[in-house]
């Protein structure tokens, strides 16, 4: 099994992405979560880009991670010296190949003064102490044997490894394919395969350069970077380690506590549907294969959530069947005849053919419903009034009719939504230890009057119940949402 | 060329995705996009799957489309029944094929079994007058030589057409393409292709099985789905008439509006990174990119945004450089000199280093420093109150001083949020006519006391700018994003 090299390039191609920038201490808690996720170099910026990106590199890689540190630099000195100085163990460094970078970025110069730009550089960087992995930039789309020459060169002044870069993500399989034997049958240093997904191949492309003999690859977690995005490095380590028998440093059961830590300090929300990492990537929602996963994992998944360090969610939906349905009745302690759990299936259905999300709360309101359960709310909102602005500390009352008692209690908030949250909570407290287990809010987009959709996820003690609240008013709709959950737990 | 047929199924596949349920109205929307679209297959749900689904399959068959509608059935009598009943004109009906699915399914029978059952089912739906494409479950998990067998059975059946599902993901291109090779070499009748995207695979094991003779794939549009989504519409039609030189009938240049579209209904968001339809796939930020970008377009992007019917946006952040400062400049009649260039440029990057994400009311507050231009701010905030509540109408009451007059004005709305920004901009009015392009909210995550992040967009006339406000109160948050566009536009 032959092992391949992971460079993780998260915190450099990673933070260019559109609207993200890290601190250096954020960068550091990345940094030391790469290095345990087993990765083998970690491209922690760009030294010369600014100060804050040379602090991070030299704070890098003075933390004693076992990882290689590198940053990236263009043929340039400056970029060069900055790299040195933060104290890097590598540079990434890159030389346009096509003609078009050639002419974007030196207008003047052509193919040969890229080469002797390229091996002065080199030169400069192997004076300075530094291993080089030396790269193509827009390789895919510039003459290939121009870049055999460039690599030559490029070998020839003693750079460390070559990287092969598919900049604006043009390349398929059999060109990557066909290129990395060209270029392995060439060149006896390690070469490098960095792909973009514009096209939704960058693994594929990966996977393919890496059959044809590339020892490592460059990718980001969640596939983070511009415009499509980078390759994904979980996305690569599965495919690679699942499919085609190859091995990684990386620590799988380690991915997701990365993946989150990523979105988290990005704040680049991990799509839901992102292959392994993604919400749903183990959520199971659809009557039919809700009921065969519960007899057999393997029926719709093809690896297991643990291998990744996550759990298989269970959720109920339109396409809710009988399984996931008796599940919460169960749980309810409540039992329903052939005709009955036929009317509670119609009924979910129905609901969901409104458009809506159905939580917990919906199938048991709909379960009380048709069982003819005549389940008094034990928890009624009577009563709301919030106060804020400007010069106002935000301040809730709230009158609540707790199993037909009056309770009213006013609190404040770091915003009105707190202040109403803290309210009721204060409200419930004697009746019941209930803790709020998450708050969420989807994107508001549109305009000021959109439906803001609220979903809360309340436990009391093991128990946890999720509710919703869809108002155009995001106060009304967190309380509703709370007090929807409230009532399923008192 | 060869052209290739596109199934759709967005509405059946797609809508199984967590927490989506479509009304029949919405799906009726949806199908005339995908009409407009172009796709030669609309699977517009599971007739027998509740009242909403056959209703809606009823009245997309009756809408006058292009389109086939299909209706996806098991191999049930009654499923064949109401998909005929619903008006389709074709179903698609599945068999499990790999025994783990066998078994879940039918756990007395056996592969023979199942031949038996497809048989009787295409024969009925046939008798019933419905286009049968036949297509085998988890195939890419069962024995080839079963799945023959199987298909051999079915088009003796006159079952129409044939569809290999890779249910669980675990294609590889390799196998793909054998595999298809194998179906195109025993029939002839079409085949089709359906993948889902568990391994990050699905487009290029669409794109393989398609290369090896399949005439037919199954897709959803932004890829969505159970799980990590089906192969994605979008990335399928780029990529088989990019690079690999096939025709679809589909209209490349209504991708973006149908995109949306879905994502609107179906409230998924499209991911950030998705290519080709995702917010940056053509959005450029980093300094010396956006100077290239404008050089020539081509530089960094593989196909123009225009081709899938989009524009091409330029971003401010911590990479931004000399270019995509001075634009900023020129538009506020703003000239620096070289060493003010300088300091400004250190500035922009200082802010990004700090994690902030950088607008263009932030750029602008960094040059008038650097220039020492004294803009007192024409637009303050001196007041602000709110009230709301559940008996109270929301109103808010602002003071705001306006080119040193005092404004007040007061104003209700649909929630707090709204009633605020309706003040504000009852109270510019006089002024200028700006209007709030968009408005948006960052999904929310962890408690009630989370930094809530808006971003507007404000126009006046021709002029656009972005600015954002971030606090814990979302009140404030959205009142300060709105004045500090303000000051960009007044």
């Amino acid at each position: 099994m032959k092992e391949v090299r992971v460079f993780d390039t998260t915190l450099r191609d990673g933070e260019q992405t559109p609207g993200v920038s890290l601190t250096v201490e954020q960068k550091l808690i990345i940094a030391s979560a790469l290095d345990k996720l087993g990765v083998d170099v970690i491209e922690a910026g760009t030294a010369i880009a600014s100060e804050g990106d040379f602090k991070a590199i030299k704070e890098i890689s003075n933390a004693g991670l076992n990882a290689e540190i590198c940053s990236f630099c263009r043929i340039k000195k400056e970029d060069i010296d900055a790299s040195a100085d933060a104290e890097a163990d590598s540079i990434f460094m890159v030389a346009p190949s096509s003609d078009i970078h050639i002419k974007s970025k030196f207008p003047d110069k052509g193919r040969e003064d890229v080469i002797e730009m390229s091996v002065s550089a080199i030169e400069y960087a192997k004076e300075r102490g530094l291993i080089v992995e030396f790269g193509a930039e827009d390789a895919s789309r510039a003459d290939l044997e121009f870049i055999v020459e460039l690599f030559r060169n490029a070998v020839s002044a003693k750079a460390d490894r070559l990287t092969y870069a598919d900049t604006v993500g043009v390349l398929t399989p059999e060109k990557a394919e066909s290129i990395m034997k060209r270029l392995t049958s060439e060149f006896n240093v390690p070469i490098a395969i960095h792909c973009h997904d514009d096209f939704g191949l960058a693994t594929i492309n990966t996977v393919y350069a890496i059959k044809a003999g590339a020892s490592e690859f460059h990718a980001t977690v969640n596939g983070i970077g511009e415009r499509a995005g980078n390759a994904a490095l979980e996305e690569i380590v599965m495919a690679l380690e699942f499919h085609y028998g190859f091995k990684t440093s990386i620590i799988k059961e380690n991915i997701y506590e990365t993946s989150k830590l990523v979105e988290k300090l990005t704040r680049i929300v991990i799509p839901k549907h992102k292959p392994i990492v993604g919400e749903y990537a183990f959520t199971h929602e659809s009557g039919i294969h809700t009921s065969a996963i519960m007899r057999d994992t393997s029926t719709y998944e093809p690896i297991t959530p643990e291998m990744v360090g996550r759990k298989r969610q269970l959720v109920l939906g339109k396409h809710a069947g009988r399984a996931s349905i008796e599940e919460i009745m169960k749980k309810l302690g409540y039992k329903a005849d052939k005709n009955q759990m036929k009317e509670i299936l119609v009924r979910v259905k129905e609901l969901g053919d409104k458009g809506k999300r159905v939580t917990d709360a919906d199938v048991k309101t709909i379960i009380e419903t048709v069982l003819q359960i005549k389940q008094e709310k034990k928890v009624k909102l009577e009563d709301l009034s919030i106060v804020s602005g400007m010069h106002i500390m935000p301040t809730a009352s709230v009158k609540l009719r707790i199993n037909g008692q009056e309770i009213i209690e006013a609190a404040t908030g770091l915003g009105p939504v707190d202040a109403a949250i803290n309210a009721v909570k204060k409200a419930v407290s004697e009746f019941a230890d209930i803790k709020l287990v998450s708050y969420h809010v989807d994107a508001i987009t549109g305009g000021t009057d959109a439906l803001v959709d609220v979903i809360v996820q309340l436990s009391r003690g093991d128990q946890i119940v999720t509710a919703r609240g869809a108002r155009t008013d995001i106060i009304m709709a967190s309380v509703e949402a709370l007090l929807e959950g409230l009532n399923m737990l008192i």
